[in-house]
C-alpha cells in the first residue's frame, strides 16, 4: 500500500514550507519540490512537478494562504482585498482546464476577505489563513475515501478496468479519485486489474500509475494508448474509470488528452465508461463541455519523447492536454455524494445542493 | 519530393549486394544496412530496420533469391527442393501477421522450383532467381503507383487525413499505399493536409511518415494517437486512410495496433474510413479477420521509450503489434485493381482473378 505519510503525499506542508513531490521525476526517483514561494508554485504547476486537478487545487490553495501570510506580516504594506485577487490571478493563469484550481483559489479568497473584514491581527490573519488551506488537503483525503467507498460497490469481482492518465494518490492529494475507487475495491478484496494507458505525451500513466498500483501491489498492465480498442475487442475489458479535470452542469466531462476516445471505444463496445472526482471538480457556472476551456501545451512535448526528438526538425505538431467526454457516453460519475447517473442535471444538481448543506469546507463552486 | 533513386529506397540491389535503408535511425539518419547475407536479413525484418508489409515481402524475396543463387554455386552440394523451403521458412518465421511475406517468397520457391525442374545450369538458375526477385520490386512500385491513381479519385479537395504508421515509400518499395495515395493527390493539385499518429510504441508515425511528408512538401501534423477522437469531435478531419498488413478473404484487414481504435473512432463520427493496400496483401486463404495470427512483440518496447525506461522496474506491459479491423467499418479498399468496396467477399475474390487473368508478376496469394 502505498504510504499516506508525509513522504509520499503529492503536496504536504513542513513548518509552514509547502513540500511537493516532484512528480517529473517518478518512477526513477523521489525527489522534493520546495513550492513555499508562490513563483515557485506557479512554476511547479505549469512544469507539471505536482499534476492532477485536486492536487493543483490544494496546493495552489497552500501557495496562496502562505503568500497571504507572508504579505500581511511586511510592516509597511498593509495586506489589502486587492492582494488577496493578485495572487489568485497568478495562480489561476498557470493551467487553464481543471476548475479545481480556479475554485480552491476562490475558497481561500473568500475567507481571507471575510478575516480582512473582521480586521483580525496579522498574526491571527496569516495563523487562520493557512490552517484553513492545511485543513482543505486533509478534507480533499476524506472525500477522496469517501467517493471510492461509493465507487467500489459498482466494481464486479475480478473486473478487468482500463485507467488513464493518473487519477490516484499523487493526483488527488491522496487516496486517488478512479485509483482510489480501485485501491478501495482491492482492500476489500474484489481482485481488481487494471489495464494502463501510458497517456501520452508526458505518460502519467507509465510513470505514474503504474508506480501507484505497483506500490500497492495491484495487478496493472502497462499498454500503449492505441491498445485499448484491441482489448475491448477481445472481451478483456469491463469497465473503464477514468478521472476529470471539470465536469459541467450536464456532466460533460473534461478531462486528460485521449479520454474521450477511450469513452467512444467503451461505448461501441457496451463497456461502461465511469468517471470519478470530488465535487469540487463540477463547475456549476457552466452548461456543457463546450464552454470548457482545452489547454494546449507545448509542441515540443510531442516532437520529443524523454528529452529526444523523435521527428523531423521544426515538424508541425498538435498538443491539446485534455478532451471533453459528452455526458451521454458517461454511465455515472463516483463522487463523494455518491455515485451520480443520468439525467445529469438533475443528479448533479442535487448532490451539489446535498453538499452545500453538510457545509463543511470545501464547498463546490457554483 | 523524396528521390525514389537507390538512396532513398527502402530496398535496393547495388551489384547483388542487398541494401537496406535502416528505418531505425530515420529520421536523425540516413544509413544502410546490408542484408545480403539471409541472416542479416532475417534480423533486419525482425529488428524492423526494414518493415512495412510489402518492404519486408520483397526484401525477404530478393535475400531468399540471392540465398539460393549462393547455395546453387557450392560446387560440393547441389541445390534441392528442400533447400527452397528451409529458406522461405526461415524468413517467414521473422514475423507472422502481414503476409506479403510468405506469399513474396511463396511466389520466389515456386519460380526457383521451375527452374529446378528445367535444369537449367547453376549460373543461368541464379541469375534468373535473382533477376525474378529484382522484377517483383520494380513491379511493386508499379502497382504502387496504380493503386494511388485509383485512390487519389476519392480524396476531396482539400481534405484533411488521418493516418496512422507509415505506409509510404519506406513501407512499400517506394510510392506508399496509404502515403501513396495522398502524395498522388497533393502532385493532382487537390492539397490534402495530413494529421499522423505517432503510432507507439515504435513511433513510425512521428519518425517515417513525417518524413517523408515533409520531403514531399505535403502539409503534415504530427499528434499522438490519443488525439484522433478530440479532432474528428472537432470537425478537423475529412477521412482516415491506413495500409494493411494482411487481409481476409471478407475484407477483414490487419494492420498496425490503433488502426482499429481509429476505425471504430471514425464509424462513430461518420467519416470515411479506407484501406489501402496491393493484392499481394490479400490472403484468400482466410475467411475472416479472427485466423489472421497476431504478433507480440517484445514488451521492453512499451517499457523504454527511445531506450530510456518509462516505468517500474519489471512492470507487467502488452504489445501486439497488430490488430483487426471488421470489415463493416471500412469505406472502401483502395488496390491496384481498383476501389473495392462492399460486398466485399464478391469484390476481393473479382479483384484477385482480375489479377491472375492480367497476369504477370507477381501474382497474389491464393
Amino acid at each position: 500500500m502505498i504510504k499516506l505519510d508525509e513522504g509520499t503525499m503529492p503536496v504536504h506542508t513542513d513548518n509552514g514550507k509547502i513540500i511537493l513531490i516532484d512528480q517529473r521525476k517518478l518512477p526513477q526517483a523521489i525527489e522534493y519540490f520546495d513550492a513555499t514561494d508562490i513563483d515557485q508554485m506557479c512554476f511547479a504547476i505549469q512544469e507539471m512537478v505536482v499534476r492532477g486537478a485536486p492536487s493543483i487545487g490544494v496546493a495552489a490553495a497552500l501557495s496562496m494562504a502562505r503568500h497571504l501570510q507572508k504579505r500581511a506580516g511586511e510592516k509597511n504594506s498593509p495586506l489589502a482585498v486587492s492582494d488577496l485577487s493578485k495572487a489568485k490571478q497568478k495562480l489561476d493563469a498557470t493551467r487553464p482546464t481543471a476548475v479545481n484550481l480556479n475554485w480552491a483559489t476562490g475558497v481561500v479568497h473568500d475567507f481571507a476577505s471575510q478575516l480582512l473584514k473582521e480586521q483580525r491581527t496579522n498574526i491571527e490573519f496569516g495563523k487562520r489563513v493557512f490552517q484553513f488551506a492545511e485543513d482543505m488537503l486533509q478534507d480533499h483525503l476524506d472525500r477522496n475515501k469517501k467517493l471510492s467507498d461509493f465507487g467500489q460497490a459498482i466494481i464486479p469481482q475480478k473486473a478487468r478496468i482500463i485507467t488513464h492518465c493518473n487519477a490516484g494518490s499523487l493526483a488527488t492529494c491522496g487516496w486517488g479519485t478512479a485509483l482510489g475507487v480501485i485501491r478501495s475495491a482491492h482492500l476489500k478484496g474484489l481482485k481488481p486489474q487494471v489495464f494502463v494507458d501510458e497517456t501520452r505525451p508526458r505518460n502519467q500513466g507509465s510513470k505514474l500509475t503504474m508506480w501507484e498500483l505497483t506500490e500497492d501491489g495491484i495487478p496493472a498492465t502497462l499498454i500503449c494508448d492505441n491498445m485499448s480498442g484491441y482489448l475491448m475487442k477481445k472481451k478483456e475489458v469491463d469497465l473503464v474509470i477514468t478521472g476529470a479535470d471539470r465536469i459541467a452542469a450536464n456532466g460533460d466531462s473534461a478531462n486528460k488528452i485521449g479520454t474521450y476516445s477511450l469513452a467512444v471505444l467503451a461505448h461501441h463496445h457496451g463497456i461502461p465508461f465511469y468517471i470519478a472526482a470530488p465535487l469540487s471538480t463540477f463547475d456549476a457556472n457552466i452548461e456543457t463541455g463546450e464552454e470548457i476551456p482545452i489547454e494546449f501545451r507545448p509542441e515540443d512535448e510531442v516532437r520529443n519523447i524523454e528529452g529526444q526528438p523523435v521527428t523531423v526538425k521544426g515538424a508541425a505538431a498538435l498538443n491539446p492536454a485534455f478532451d471533453v467526454t459528452p455526458h451521454q457516453l458517461i454511465k455515472g460519475i463516483i463522487t463523494e455524494q455518491g455515485v451520480l447517473t443520468p439525467p445529469y442535471e438533475q443528479s448533479i444538481r442535487e448532490a451539489l445542493k446535498r453538499n452545500s448543506a453538510a457545509k463543511s469546507l470545501p464547498q463546490a463552486s457554483k
